[in-house]
C-alpha cells in the first residue's frame, strides 16, 4: 500500500454505513480521500506523512448542519426571549439593512471558526451576500452547501433582482474552493415569494440542475395565515406548480396535514428538522416519527444562531432525540443511533453529497471527526452512540479533518485565526449597533 | 482592608442579589467566606494570598443541581431509550441490587469530579449508601444536601429499617465536611411508601428539623394509578397527613391538578424542575409557568446520570428555557435571568442554604464559578445572561471555589485524580456487569 498522506488509528471507528463500529480502528487518507477504513490488523502499513495516534478516541464522519445562516452569529443574543415577529421587526430587520458585505464576511468566519469548534465538517446556509460565506469557508476549509436568499415580500422587481443574483451565485460558486462548496437557489418561503416568482426558481432549478432551500411550514400561526390566504397549505401550494419536482431541503416543517405529508413523501422531499430554534421560538415541534414512517429523509439543522443560540450539532443532536420522545410520549422514539445517522448521512443525501461523504467508506472525501472520549462525563462507555448523542459536548471534539486537511488538531484551529476573528466580530457588531 | 485568602479581579460579576451586573468586579474572600463583593475600584488594596485575575469571564454563584442521584454515573448509557419501567426492572434494579458501597463511592466520585468540571458547587442527592456519596463529597470540596433514600414497596419491615437508616444518617452527616453536607430525609414517592411511613417520616422531620426529599408528580400515569388506588392525587394524599408542614424538596411534579398547584402554593412547597430526564423518559413537561404565578419556588436539577445522561447544569438551563417556550408556544416565557435565578439563588431556598450560598453577597460562604467569555460560540457579547443560558457550555467554566477553596483553576482539578477516578469508575462499572 503506498504511503497515505494522514493516517488515523487506535481509535473506535463509527462509520455511518450501516455496519456495526470498529474497535482498533484505522483510516489512511490520500489526496483529500479515503483509502482505507477498518481494522488496525488489516492495514498492512502503517505509513504516512501524518500519524495520528488516536488511541481513547472516536472517528466519525463530521457533522453536517442542514440549515443555518452562519452571519448571524453578529447577532447573538441579541434582543432574547421575544416573539419571533417582534424580533425580526424591531431588531433584526432593521440591523440587516444596515449590514455590509464585509461585516457578512466576519459573521461567517466567526460561525466557521465556531463550527470548525464544534465538530460540523459541512454545512447548509441561505443568507444575503453568500459570496461572503463562500469566502470564509474557502478560508476555513469546511465544505458547505450554499444559497443566496430571495425574499419578494410583495415587491416584484425585488424578486426578479434577488432571484437573479441568487441564479448567479449558483452558477459562479458551484465547486468553489476545491469543489468544497455546491450551491442552491434560496426563496426564503412560500409565503414570502410570489407564485410566479417560485415558479421561475422551480425552472431554475431544472435548467441548473441545482437543488432548493427553503423554509416550510415553520409554525401553525404560518399555516393558517397561508391557507385563509391561498386555500392550501404551503406545501400543497408549492406542490400545484410542480415545484417538489427540483431536489428540496425543506426546514423546520413543524406543522403539516396529513395530505402534506404524502406529498412529501412521494416527492422525495428532505426534511431538516430544527428542534432548538422551533423550541426557543416557541413555534411548535416537528412530529419526526411520522416522517421517518413515511421513508421521508429528515436531516438536522441548528438554524441561524441569532434564534438558537448557539451552532453546536451535539446540543442538536441531543435536544433532537429528547424532544421527539416527549412528542410521541415515548422513550423508545428517535434513539441515539437513528439521530447520528440524520446528523450524518441523512444530512449528506439532503445535500446531495452521498457520493462523497456522510459516512467513512473507501473512496469518499475525508471529512471527519475525532471525539475525545477521556472525559468524566463520557465515562464509564457502556454505549458509544448513547455516550456521543446523550452525552458528549462540542468541546469533545479533538480534531477535524474535512477533505482530507487536518483543520483543528488538539483543539487547536489551523486554518483560521481564533483569536483575531472573535476580536473583529466584536468590533463589527458594536460598530453595526452603533451606525 | 486586611489581606485576603483569595482576590479574585477583572471580571464581570452577576452577583444574582437582584441587582445588575458589575463590570471590572472584584470579589475577596476570607476564611471561606465573601468579605468584598462590587466595582474593583471601591476596593482600597488588591492584597490577597492568591491573585486570581479574572479578565474576559464571569464570576458568578456556583449552579445548584436540586435533584440527583449521582452514583448512578456507573449505569451512564446502559439500556437507552427504553421506556421507564423497562428499564427498571430489567436493568437498573438487577444492578443496583449488586452494588457495594464501594462502587457507591466511585459512582459518586465520578460524578461529583464531573459536576465540579462543569460548575455545579452545590447538589442535592438522594441514594441507597448515602455516606459513600457523604464521603465523595468530603474529598471533593463540593457542598450537598445527602438523603438516604427510602423505599417501602408493601415491604413494611423493609420501609421501618429505610427509615432508620435515613434518620440516622441525617443525623450523623448534618454540618458533614466541613459544614458542607446538610442533610435530608429521602422518601421515593408517595406511591412507594405507605401513608404509615409517610406519616412517619413527617414527624421525624419535625423532630429532627430537617427536610424531605421526594419524587412528586412523575408522570400522567402515576398520576392516574394513584388516583385509583387512593382516590387522590398524590399531593392531596401528602397533604392530608400534613406532609407539607415540613420543608419538601419536590422533584419532577410533571402532572399537577388546579388543586395540586394550590396545595404546593399554600404550603411553600419546592419544585425541582427535571426538563431533560422528563423529556428522555417521555413522561411529559411540567407547566413552569403556572407554577411560578402562584411564587412557588422552582429550582433546577438534572435527575440521575443514567437517565439524562449528564450532571451539566448548563445543558438543563438551556433546556428548561427551551422546554416552557415550547409548552407555552411563547419565547417569553422563562427568560434566561430566570433561569439563572433558578439555578442558583431559587436551589439555595430549596435547599435551605439562603443564608449562606445562592448569590455573591459579603457575609455569604465563597461559592463561586468563573466563565471563560473568550470562545467564538460566546461571541459577540450583547446579553450576559442569554450568553450564559443559551450559548455557553460546561467546559467554558474555567474555575470553581467552594466554601473559599478552589477546587479547579484553569479546568485543572485540584481537589480530585481525575484520571484515577476515570479509570476505576471504567473498572468498577465492568466488574458490576460481570458480577
Amino acid at each position: 500500500m503506498e504511503k497515505a498522506d494522514i493516517l488515523v488509528y487506535g481509535c473506535i471507528i463509527l462509520p455511518m454505513n450501516g455496519r456495526r463500529f470498529i474497535e482498533d480502528g484505522a483510516i489512511a487518507i490520500k489526496n483529500g480521500k479515503i483509502t482505507f477504513v477498518g481494522k488496525r490488523a488489516f492495514l498492512k502499513t502503517l505509513r504516512a506523512e501524518t500519524m495520528i495516534n488516536a488511541k481513547g478516541k472516536v472517528a466519525m464522519p463530521g457533522l453536517i448542519n442542514c440549515h443555518t445562516h452562519v452571519p448571524m452569529t453578529l447577532f447573538r443574543g441579541i434582543a432574547e426571549d421575544q416573539p419571533l415577529e417582534k424580533w425580526l421587526k424591531n431588531t433584526i430587520w432593521p440591523l440587516e439593512a444596515k449590514l455590509k458585505p464585509e461585516d457578512v464576511h466576519v459573521g461567517a468566519l466567526l460561525g466557521c471558526l465556531e463550527m470548525i469548534k464544534s465538530g460540523t465538517t459541512c454545512f447548509a446556509d441561505m443568507y444575503f451576500h453568500e459570496d461572503m460565506v463562500a469566502e470564509a469557508v474557502k478560508k476555513s476549509g469546511l465544505r458547505s452547501a450554499l444559497a443566496e436568499g430571495i425574499i419578494e415580500a410583495g415587491n416584484e422587481s425585488l424578486g426578479k433582482k434577488m432571484l437573479n443574483r441568487s441564479v448567479n451565485f449558483a452558477k459562479n460558486f458551484l465547486g468553489y474552493a476545491d469543489d468544497r462548496v455546491t450551491t442552491f437557489l434560496g426563496p426564503h418561503s412560500a409565503y414570502s415569494c410570489s407564485l410566479q416568482l417560485l415558479t421561475k426558481i422551480r425552472k431554475k432549478c431544472s435548467e441548473l440542475n441545482v437543488g432548493v432551500h427553503i423554509h416550510l411550514a415553520e409554525s401553525k400561526e404560518n399555516f393558517r395565515e397561508f391557507e385563509n390566504k391561498h386555500g392550501s397549505s404551503e406545501v400543497k401550494f408549492l406542490d400545484n406548480i410542480n415545484f417538489f419536482k427540483s431536489h428540496v431541503l425543506a426546514a423546520h416543517c413543524t406543522n403539516l396535514s396529513t395530505d402534506d405529508l404524502q406529498v412529501l413523501s412521494h416527492k422525495n422531499v428532505n426534511v431538516v428538522y430544527v428542534p432548538v430554534a422551533n423550541m426557543k421560538l416557541g413555534v411548535g415541534a416537528a412530529k419526526i416519527k411520522d416522517l421517518t414512517d413515511l421513508s421521508i429523509n429528515v436531516c438536522l439543522g441548528t438554524d441561524g444562531p441569532a434564534s438558537n443560540n448557539t451552532l453546536d450539532m451535539f446540543e442538536t443532536m441531543k435536544i433532537a432525540a429528547l424532544l421527539q420522545k416527549l412528542v410521541y410520549l415515548n422513550p423508545k422514539v428517535l434513539p441515539a443511533h437513528e439521530v447520528l445517522r440524520m446528523a450524518t448521512t441523512n444530512g449528506a443525501k439532503a445535500l446531495r453529497l452521498t457520493k462523497n461523504v456522510g459516512s467513512l467508506e473507501v473512496g469518499k472525501k475525508a471529512d471527519l471527526i475525532l471525539i475525545d472520549l477521556s472525559k468524566p462525563h463520557l465515562k464509564p462507555l457502556h454505549d458509544i452512540y448513547a455516550s456521543i448523542v446523550y452525552s458528549a459536548c462540542r468541546t469533545d471534539v479533538d480534531a477535524i479533518i474535512v477533505n482530507g486537511k487536518i483543520l483543528m488538531e488538539n483543539r487547536h484551529v489551523k486554518s483560521l485565526d481564533e483569536q483575531a476573528i472573535m476580536e473583529k466580530a466584536e468590533d463589527t457588531a458594536s460598530d453595526l449597533l452603533a451606525r
